[in-house]
């Protein structure tokens, strides 16, 4: 029985590793939940899976919750997800947060000398060389959640890295992929919301018609496998069936593949080194789908898969700062302050007027993220006027 | 440092064993190697690879290479293959031969507790149960070479064989793929033996045309994996580019991939668990392929699919008389004594009017090959009439 802890619990990923417990109460356990605002599914999932203790986002909510559940310890904010994540009695933390707020949580379970089960990218972007240390000090493990880091993770067992050539992480090209650079002045919220093969959260949506999400999963790549960016290799593959591959030095090439179904990683992120049986309504069938697509990513037409593999290559804080300043212009877009091209305009703006830093603790960090978020702002009100 | 015996040595899989260990001197060593009756073939190998003993097809090609090599052990026949496998002094057999010859040398090498990298499905299509029944009693090992059998294997690794739904085993269709049973009345062999994706032997090039050779590995892998037939199936796969794949129990494909190049499978079975580096002129570029397709098998455009699958599930000497009337039939096709759908003809009849009887021993193998050879036989000459 794996005891699990569940931060972000109420968004996509959550629900869906909610779904994952469901289907095998013998062999998983919910032991804490965090949610953010949802206080209606903070009440399902208690009913559900009853807890002695959980987070919110907010103390007002808290403070009602408290009232409702007197038996319960509810916990707030920051301090609350990290809280949770430093309890004793639980094996596996499931990060499922959105943006740079997953960090702190993550560095507490693994420094807790717990496992995490990450979904949350930007643990990595930002804060890669810190999470890497604190995995080595204290011998624990990050097991991947995101399809195509899954899908590497998979295509790496029973071999060794040292043995690779390259990891080829693919790309559906998003929302956006039969349009043209000229064809994005004008899109919408809603047309980028609407992917092509994944029902995922808006946020992750939104960067993944930018590609800002897959230049994010190069560096996750990078720190999860420990391999220099160089090794690293994105390629264009519309149909997501093909979740990623590796390449080995005798020039044999390992895909994992299948429908589009976030149950499937989160659930081997769990069930690892085992696999579980996991019910789908339309496993894959290759010969119904007929055909599979590969082609050249144009970094022409994806400024930001460029952008991030330049940041990267430099390190420091300046991906901190990249992340800090997409998670505000993607949220601006969102609430369409801006257009889609001024997203790339001020993340390119933003790293290029950047000082990169080395980084030293998670303080500069902080500091990083909420430089690029501050630039960005003061983007954005440039871009309003 | 790896010690291997090499049966085969001068056909398509033997020159290309030979290539990987002309890479690899460091890790790879010839102790001992068998050629048919190409004798220049024999001396080129003992030129670059000198060994202390070897074994050629016939005795009056023996008789004539001692007086050359007067301090070389020279065999000969079924006896000098035999008497190789069973030497002390080697770490692993890589059983090259074509056809129902590789069987004896199998056997003989896991009874004297050798593994054997394995490129001769007709050992494992005629006499499965008793390598499989050897092979637990000698705690030895089965390495597959050929390219499905070892994709299977290389997304086996880390996993577990009772985790897994099904083996998809890829079939590229053979050289008359395009064309309509009709058209198949009047091929040549020249047409045959022209693949379109692989350069193999002949043996095997006509069998991938029928599909008796996607038949014979789906038996194969019926006992390299243990798992029933139920859980193995066919998949067309034109580009020859993904081997094969696994499907597991929560529905995550594992596929391996790599332009067609047998000595990746080759090498794999040697250096496995590990893999070396394998300098290739043309690693696979995916987003040159541009396309991958997949199809479901038409067992009425290819019967000896469905007749493999039929005679796999019966079992007992029935699998021996298929194979043994079909090396008969394939060899008289390419010599121009029957036609190309003549060879289904006589598989068909010959497994039908068959017996089945049990394999207690390795003399009811020999009696039922005898027997379809003997068949099949009698049935060409009908036709000649």
């Amino acid at each position: 029985m794996k005891r699990l802890i569940l931060l972000g619990a109420s968004g996509s990923i959550g629900t869906q590793t909610l779904d994952v417990i469901r289907m095998h109460p013998d062999k998983f356990m919910l032991t804490a939940f965090g949610v953010g605002r949802n206080i209606d599914m903070f009440r399902r999932i208690q009913a559900e899976f009853p807890v002695s203790e959980a987070t919110v986002e907010r103390e007002e909510d808290a403070v009602l919750l408290r009232q409702e559940y007197p038996h319960m310890t509810i916990l707030s904010g920051e301090e609350g997800m990290c809280s949770l994540a430093e309890r004793r009695d639980y094996d596996i933390l499931v990060n499922a947060l959105v943006g740079f707020a997953g960090f702190l949580p993550t560095w507490h379970a693994i420094r807790s000398d717990h496992d995490v089960a990450l979904a949350n990218k930007e643990t990595l972007v930002v804060g890669g060389e810190l999470i890497d240390q604190a995995l080595r000090e204290h011998g624990r493990k990050l097991l991947p959640i995101d399809s195509e880091h899954s899908a590497i993770f998979q295509c790496l067992q029973g071999n060794q890295t040292s043995q690779v050539k390259r990891l080829i992480i693919t790309a559906s090209g998003g929302s956006f992929r039969r349009l043209s650079r000229d064809e994005l002045r004008d899109v919408t919220v809603e047309q980028a919301l609407a992917h092509p093969n994944w029902n995922m959260g808006a946020k992750i949506t939104i960067d993944s018609a930018t590609m800002m999400n897959k230049g994010f999963e190069v560096m996750e790549a990078h720190w999860l496998f420990g391999l220099p960016y160089e090794q690293i290799d994105v390629l264009m593959h519309p149909e997501s069936i093909v979740h990623s591959m590796v390449e080995y030095r005798d020039h044999s090439v390992m895909a994992q593949l299948g429908n589009p179904d976030m149950r499937l990683p989160i659930q081997y992120a769990l069930s690892w080194p085992d696999r579980f049986e996991l019910e789908q309504e339309k496993p894959l069938d290759l010969a119904a789908v007929g055909s599979l697509h590969f082609s050249a990513p144009d970094t022409r037409r994806y400024p930001l898969l460029g952008l991030a593999y330049e940041t990267a290559k430099k390190g420091g804080t300046l991906p901190a700062v990249l992340n800090g300043a997409n998670e505000v212009a993607n949220l601006a877009f969102r609430e369409k302050e801006i257009s889609f091209l001024d997203i790339e305009d001020i993340l390119v703006r933003a790293v290029f007027r950047a000082g990169k830093k080395e980084v030293h603790d998670v303080q500069d960090l902080l500091d990083a993220d909420a430089w690029g978020r501050g630039y960005a702002d003061y983007l954005i009100r440039g871009t309003k006027q």
